[in-house]
C-alpha cells in the first residue's frame, strides 16, 4: 500500500500541561503526529479559564501560523490532527471541540470510533440535547456535562462507561488535562516529561520533537490525570488490552514506541517471518517506499538477497494536485512512485509491500517495475490478507472494495499481474508482534472484533458490500 | 547533508511542443523537477501568437490550480521552478521571463549563471536598454532582441556567444521552442519525444512522469529547435563538455538519467570507492536520508556490514515551519530527522552523507544518534571536501562558511564529534563517475573552474571570505 | 452622528420559503441589509431534511461568492448580517447558529437581545446542556429542543414565553420558517411576497431589490409560520407594542418601510419640527451625510434657508483601513468626510446631524468646516440627547461615554465648538414619528425601558460606567 | 450616468518628497483618489538609491496592509490608482511602473492617453527594445532611458517631446520627483505643500486628507522637479491648455479644486443653466446620487422646484456581486439605486444626471421612478450628449454603444420612456465652466479634438463602430 489511497487513521491527539508556550509545542507535537492525519489540525490552550480553540482544514504546517498560535495563549493545550472519510470531510468536524458546560469550559480531542455513538446520541437528543456535529466524540462531552458525579474526574469515568468502541482520549479543562483510553486500548496513548511538565500523544515521536522524556501508555481501562507533580490514575474500566495490530504494520511512524514497542522493529520482524514463509528465488528485495521499507529489509536480511532502492517515491505529493487530461499510464501511481531502471533492469524482484487493499495500486507498481526491465516480480505483503472494515477508528474501504475479502490469493496475484505473490500469516504476524491473538486486535484481517459491533456500526458495512 | 540548508540548485527547466495541454504538461514536468528549486514556479504558453505566462512564489503543486493553468492555453509551453538565494528572493525573479521584442514575444527559462552578466548589462544600460530584474538571464533576451541576424536561431547563436558560464535554456517564440546548452555542458537538459511532441527537461524523471522517452542530451555548445520533425541541430561554439560532477553527487533525482549515466548507479558507485577507501569496523550502515541512501547501500554492499534505516525523515517538512520560543535539542535538525533507537542503541554506526557543508547539521546528527545509545559513529561522506564557491549555477555558502575551506578533516572530525571521517578522494569519485578530471566539473572540491571567472563574480566570494 | 463609531445594531434578518435559488435571494436581502451589520454574514439552506450553512466575518459581498452559494442547495433559506461589540466580535457568535435537534435539524437569526439570558443559561447548564457561543440567541434553541409540545410552533412558543427582551426571529426548520416578534415589538420583521413565495426581512428594502411585495408586519408577541398557502398566525404573547423609535432616526434605510411608515418621512418631519423648535440666522443648511440628509431637507423646507452639499462623504470608506504614523489634523473624521470650501466658505452654516453621541467627531466636523471658511456654524440634531444604554440590541457606548448623560446642552456645545446647538425634544420627536410615549420605546432618550431589565444587564452599565 | 457603467477615467496619480512615512500618505492619497481608478492601486519608493515597487488588482484599502506598507521605506514615494478597460485588465499593465535603467531605477505614474505609442513602439522594437507590458506608458521610460542629455530634466524632456496626447506624469527617480504636464493640460495635476514637503496630486481632495495645502497646478508644457526647496519648473513644450469638462461634469471630487476651479461649483452652475434651458412643470427636483446632487441643487435652486432624496444609493456596491439566475426587475439599477416611494408618489419629478451613456441605465431608472408612482418623469441631463470616443485617457464606449451618436434627442427620450427629456448646450456648459471653447477639450460633446488623433487611434474607434 504504502500511500495514501487505502487505509487512514482517523486522528493524532496530544496535550501538554503547564508550561510555557503550551500551545506551540502543541503545534510541534501535532507536527510529529501529522501522518496520522492530514486533513484537519487544531489546538485548544487554557487560559484563565477560558478555552480558546482554532481549528482549519488543511496541514499543521499551513493551518497554524505566528498569528493563530497568538490566539492560543496559556500554559496548557490539547492538540488534534484528523483524517475523515470523504462525506464527512469538513471543518465542523474538525478536533478539539470545545463547549461550555456547568463545569466551566471543556474542550476534547478523540483518536478511535465509538460503535454505541448513534444510540446514546438519540437517547439525548429525546431529552432535549442540541448537536453540532456529525462526529461521534460530541456524545462524550454531553455525557460529562449531564454526569452528577461530584468531581470532572468522576464525571468522566461516569461517560467512559456508557460509551462503547476504541477511544484515546484528551481532554482539557479548568483542572487541567485527563488523558483516556478504553478497556481494550485499541489506539495508542502515551504518557511523557517534558521539563517537569506531563504530556500526553498518540505516538512517542512527538515527544522526541520536542525533548519530551516518554514514560509509559495510559493503560487500557485509565483516566490519568495530567498535573504538575505526575500522573494521577483513575480506572474506570477493567482492562482488556487487544490493541491494534495494524499500528505497526501501517499507520505509525517507524521511530515511535507504540504500546511500548518499537514499531521499526515490529516490521523489521514481519518481514524476516515473510522472508520465512514465502521465499523467492531473486536478484534484489526492492521496498514500495516509504513503509515497506523496514519490512523489506528484514525480507533482505533474512533471505539474504540484497536490499535495492528500486523505487523513488516523489515527497512533494500530498497537496493538491491537477489530473493531466490526457492519458498517462500508470499515472496516478507515477505521481508518486518512479521506477529505478538502473537498479531493477534484467532482475528477479521481490516487491515488499505492507498491505495490498484494493490490488489496483499494486497491479500498476508491478506493471511499472516491468517496464523499467525487471524479469520477475514476486510480490510479499508483510501482513495478512485484509479482509474486513475497520469499526475502531481506521477508515478502511468496504468489504466490497477490499480485494481480498473477495478474491483467493491466488486470483489477486493474476489481478496484480505478479509471478508469485505471499502474505505474511496471521501467526508469523503475532508471532513478530509478540502479542497472541486473544491479546491483539487483528480485526482487519481475522474478523474477530474484540469490542462487540452495534447492528448499526455493521449495516454500513453491510450496506457497502451490497455494491 | 542530505536536506536543504546546504548547496542549492538554481533552477529546473522545461519544455513542450505542438501538443495538446501543453501547460499542463508542463505543470507535471515542473512537479517532477521541483527538487531542482522550491522557491517559485512558472509556466508560459503560445496561442496565437501571444505569449502569456503566469509566476508565483511557491511549490508548483500550490502555484497552479485548474484556474491558473487554463489561463495558459497553447499547445507549446516551457516551464521553470527556481531556488533563488535569499538577497533576490521575489516574485519579480521568478521565470520564465517574458518580454515582447521585434521579433515577436520571447520568453525563456534558464538553468545555470552567467559570469559576464553585470559587464555585459552595464554596456546595454549605457545604450537605453530597460531592465526588470537583477536577473543574469534577461541580458540574454536583450541580446537576442538587439541581433540584426535574420533568423531567430542566428539571433540566438549570436547572443549566446556573447555570454560565458553555465546555461541550459529553454526559449519559447512565435517559431516554437529552442534549447540551448553552453559550450561546457555544466547543467544537464535532455531531450525527448511524447506521443510525437518533442520535449525537453532538465532532467529524464520529468519524461518518466508524462510518459515521454528519453532520447538524447541537448549536446554542450547546441541549440535545438523543437519541431513537429524532430530536433533541428545549431552549433553556436565549440563543444568542451564539463558537466557538473555534483549533478550526480547531490542534486538529481537517483531515477534520472544525467549527462547520459543514471544518478542512482553514480552514488551507488561513491558508496562502493567509499567503502574502500574507508573502511571501518562496525555494525550497521545507516544512511542520512534521502539524499545518503543509494551511497550508503554501495557502502554496505562493498563492506559487507548491514544497511540499516536508523534514521527517520518527516516528510511534512518544506513548508513555513514555526520555532518554538523555548531550546529543544537539536531543535533544527529534529524537525526533519529523528534516529530509531531501536536500530542504533549499542552499536557502531556508520553514517554516510552526501557532503558536509557548515558542518553544524553534521554534529547534531552525530549527537542525535549517540544520545539514541550508539556506541560510535563513523562518518563517511560520498564527496570530497567541498572548499570552494560554485559559480555555475547552484547557491553555495561562501568560502568563508564552507568548514572544509577552512579546517583539516581531522578538526572537522573534532567538530562534529564523530570518532572517525573519512571523504571520497576526488580520484574515487571521477573514477565512478566514470569521467577524467579535464573532462568534469568539480570545481567545488578542487577550484578548478573550466570556465573562466571574471574578476565581479569572484569579489562575491572573497568580500565574503573576509567575514 | 452619520456615520460608524457610534450606535450599531446588531443584526438583519431575512427568510425565504419554496423558492428556487433561495440562497441566492438570501444574499441578495442581506446585501440589501448590510446597513444593519457589517461584521459577518450568514446564510442556512435546508435541503433533503438537512440544514447547510455558511457564516463568515466580513461583508455580504465578500463573504458569499459562486462557490459558497453553491454549497447552500434548496429551496428555503435564513440569512443573518451581525454587528456585534467587540469583545465577542468572533465567527463563533455568527449566526445563523445550527443545531442538530430531537425535532431534527433547526437554524435561527436573531435581532435584539434578551435581557434574561444569563439567568436562563445558568438554568440550562446545571441541567448538563452544553454551549457552543456566548450569544444570548443559544438559550433560544435550547428551550426549543426541552419544550415537550407536541409541535414545533408550540414548542417554539413555550420557548418565547421564557425570555424576556427584544427579538425578531427568523427559524429555519424542517417544517419551513416561523417568524416571530417579542410582545413589545421593539425591532422591526416585515412580511412579503415574491412570486408566490413567502419572505421575512427586517427592512422592506430588502423586499424592493429581490422583487417582493411587502405584505405587512410580523406583530409583536406573533409566530408566523411561512407556507406556500400564506402565513399561517400564532399569538404566543399579549402584544404591547413599543417599537424602537432610535430605528427612524438613525438605523434603518430611509427607503424602507419600517413599523409600517416611512423612514425618509419620519426623517423629514424630524428636520422640519427641529427648524420650528430650534431655528437659526444662517444662510445654508448642511447636512452630515448620509445619515442626516433628510433632516437637513426638512429643516431646510420648514426654515427656508437654502440647503446645500457642504460636506462629501468617501464611500470607500468601512475597509480596513491604516492610519498614518503622523498626526494630521482631525484625521479620523477626514478620511469619511471632507468640507467643500466653496459651498461653506464665508457663511453660517447649520449643520444637521441625526445624534451627537461622544461628542469627538461633531468637534472635528464643526472644525473642519470652520476651518473651510464657515463663519458661524449652528449644530441642529434631529433627536434628543441621548443619556442612557439601549439594553434591546443596540450596541450604544456606555452612560460613562454618552456625551449628553453627562454634560448639559450648553457644555456640549462649548465641546464641540458650535456657535449654537439644538437638539429635537422628545415631544417633537414623537409627534414627527405619529405615536405616543407608551406606545413607544424611547430608552435612550428617556430612560423609560419598556422591558424590564434584570440586574445582571444593569451591572454592565453601571460598571463601565464608574470608569 | 451616476455610476460605474459608462464612462471610467483611467488613472489617479501622486507623489510626495522628503517626508517620512512617504509610502503611508501615497496610500492615504491614493485613497481619495480611489474614484478615478478602482482596478488596481500602485506604490513606488525610493531609499537608499533603490525603488521598490508593491502593486496589486484591487480597492487601495484591500491593496496596501500594513505589511505591504511595510515593505516601502524611504522618504519619496509616487502612487496610482487605474481603471483600465476590460481587454488590458491584468496587473502587469498596473503603475508605477519601475525600470533599471542607465540612469539609475525610474518608476512612473501615468494618467492619460498617448495616441502616438504605437507608432514609437515599433520604432524602438526595430532597434531592439524589450516591452514587458501593452500600456502606452512604458514607451515614455524607453525614450528617457535613450536620450543622451546630460541631466534627468533633460532627458525627460526630450522624451516628452516626441510623445503626444494626454498626459499627466509623476516619475520617481534617484533625483527625486518630477511631475509633468502635456501641452494641453487636458488631465489635471496640482502641486502642494505639506509640512514643508512637496507633493504633487490628480486631484487637490488628496490635499485635503494628508493635510497638504495646495500651490498651484502643474502647467501645460512644464515638467516640475519637486524639491525641498520647492519647485523648479522646466518648459518642454508651448501650452495650448485645453482642459478635459468632463473632469467637472463627472469624473472629479466635488470637493476638489480640479484646473483652479471648484467642481461642485461647475455642477451647481451646469444644473442652473439647465434649468434655465430646459425648464419643467413639476413637483420635486430628484438627483441621481451621487454625480447628479450638485446639478440637481443647482437646477433646483434656479427652478424653485424642491429638491428631493428620492433615490437612495446603497453604497456597499462596488464589490463582486453575484447575479440572481433568476429574473428580477430592473436588477442590475437596484443593486444601487432604490426610489424612496414616499418622496416621489403622486409626484411630477424632474430626475438630473450628469450624463446618459448608453440609456439602458436611465430606462431602468425612469420606469423604477415610475413604478414608486411618479406622474410625470422628466429627465435633465447636466451636460450635452455624448457623442464621441476620448482618447485621451478615459475609458468611454465605441462610438456604436453611445446612445447619443447614433439616435436624436426625441428617439432618446421614447427609449428612455421620459415625459421630457433636456440636455444642457455646449454653450451653456462652457458658460458654467467659464472657458471657451477653444480653450476646452469638449472631444466626447463636440468632436473637436485638440490634439490630432493617429489613424492608428481613431481604427479603433470604427473597428468598434462597424458592430
Amino acid at each position: 500500500m504504502a500511500y495514501r489511497g487505502g487505509f487512514s487513521d482517523e486522528c493524532g491527539v496530544f496535550g501538554v500541561c503547564d508550561s510555557e508556550d503550551a500551545a506551540n509545542l502543541a503545534y510541534l507535537g501535532l507536527y510529529a503526529l501529522q501522518h496520522r492525519g492530514q486533513e484537519s489540525a487544531g489546538i485548544a490552550a487554557l487560559q484563565d479559564g477560558e478555552i480558546h480553540a482554532e481549528r482549519e482544514m488543511g496541514y499543521v504546517a499551513d493551518v497554524f501560523g505566528e498569528a493563530r498560535l497568538s490566539r492560543l495563549p496559556g500554559r496548557t493545550a490539547i492538540g488534534h490532527v484528523r483524517y475523515s472519510t470523504a462525506g464527512s470531510s469538513s471543518l465542523t468536524n474538525a478536533q478539539p471541540i470545545v463547549f461550555a458546560t456547568g463545569r466551566g469550559p471543556i474542550g476534547l480531542a478523540h483518536n478511535g470510533n465509538l460503535v454505541n455513538a448513534r444510540e446514546i446520541r438519540a437517547m439525548l437528543e429525546a431529552k432535549g440535547a442540541l448537536f453540532t456535529t456529525t462526529s461521534d466524540s460530541e456524545v462524550i462531552v454531553h455525557l460529562i456535562a449531564r454526569s452528577q458525579a461530584p468531581t470532572l474526574a468522576g464525571a468522566i469515568a461516569e461517560a467512559l462507561l456508557d460509551v462503547r468502541g476504541a477511544f484515546s482520549l484528551v481532554i482539557l479543562s479548568r483542572e487541567g488535562i485527563f488523558a483516556a483510553r478504553d478497556a481494550n486500548g485499541i489506539r495508542p496513548l502515551s504518557l511523557g516529561i517534558r521539563e517537569g511538565s506531563p504530556v500526553v500523544a498518540s505516538e512517542t515521536c512527538a515527544f522526541d520533537l520536542i525533548g519530551a522524556r516518554y514514560e509509559r501508555d495510559v493503560e487500557p481501562g485509565e483516566i490519568v490525570h495530567l498535573t504538575r507533580d505526575g500522573f494521577a490514575s483513575h480506572r474506570f474500566a477493567f482492562p482488556v488490552s487487544t490493541p491494534c495490530v495494524f499500528e505497526h504494520v501501517y499507520f505509525a511512524r517507524p521511530d515511535s514506541m507504540v504500546f511500548g514497542r518499537s514499531v521499526a522493529a515490529s516490521r523489521q520482524g514481519f518481514g524476516r517471518k515473510l522472508a520465512r514463509e514465502h521465499p523467492a528465488e531473486a536478484d534484489v528485495v526492492v521496498p514500495v517506499p516509504d513503509s515497506g521499507m523496514y519490512a523489506a529489509l528484514g525480507y533482505a536480511e533474512e533471505s539474504r538477497i540484497p536490499f535495492a532502492l528500486g523505487l523513488v517515491r516523489n515527497h512533494y505529493v500530498g497537496r493538491t494536485f491537477i489530473e493531466p487530461k490526457q492519458a498517462i499510464r500508470h499515472f496516478g501511481v507515477k505521481v508518486k512512485l518512479n521506477p529505478v531502471r538502473e537498479v531493477v533492469e534484467g532482475k528477479r524482484v521481490v516487491l515488499v509491500d505492507d498491505s495490498i487493499v484494493r490490488g489496483t495500486t499494486s497491479r500498476k507498481i508491478v506493471k511499472m517495475i516491468r517496464e523499467a526491465g525487471a524479469r520477475e516480480v514476486h510480490v510479499r505483503v508483510s501482513s495478512p490478507p485484509t479482509m474486513n472494515t475497520c469499526h475502531y477508528g481506521i477508515d478502511t474501504p468496504t468489504r466490497g472494495e477490499l480485494i481480498a475479502a473477495n478474491q483467493s490469493v491466488e486470483e489477486i496475484r493474476k489481478f496484480i499481474d505478479a509471478d508469485s505473490l505471499g502474505y505474511l500469516s496471521v501467526e508469523g504476524m503475532l508471532d513478530a508482534f509478540g502479542r497472541p491473538q486473544q491479546a491483539t486486535c487483528t480485526a482487519c484481517f481475522t474478523g474477530i472484533y474484540p469490542v462487540e459491533i452495534e447492528e448499526e456500526e455493521r449495516e454500513k458495512e453491510h450496506a457497502l458490500d451490497a455494491k
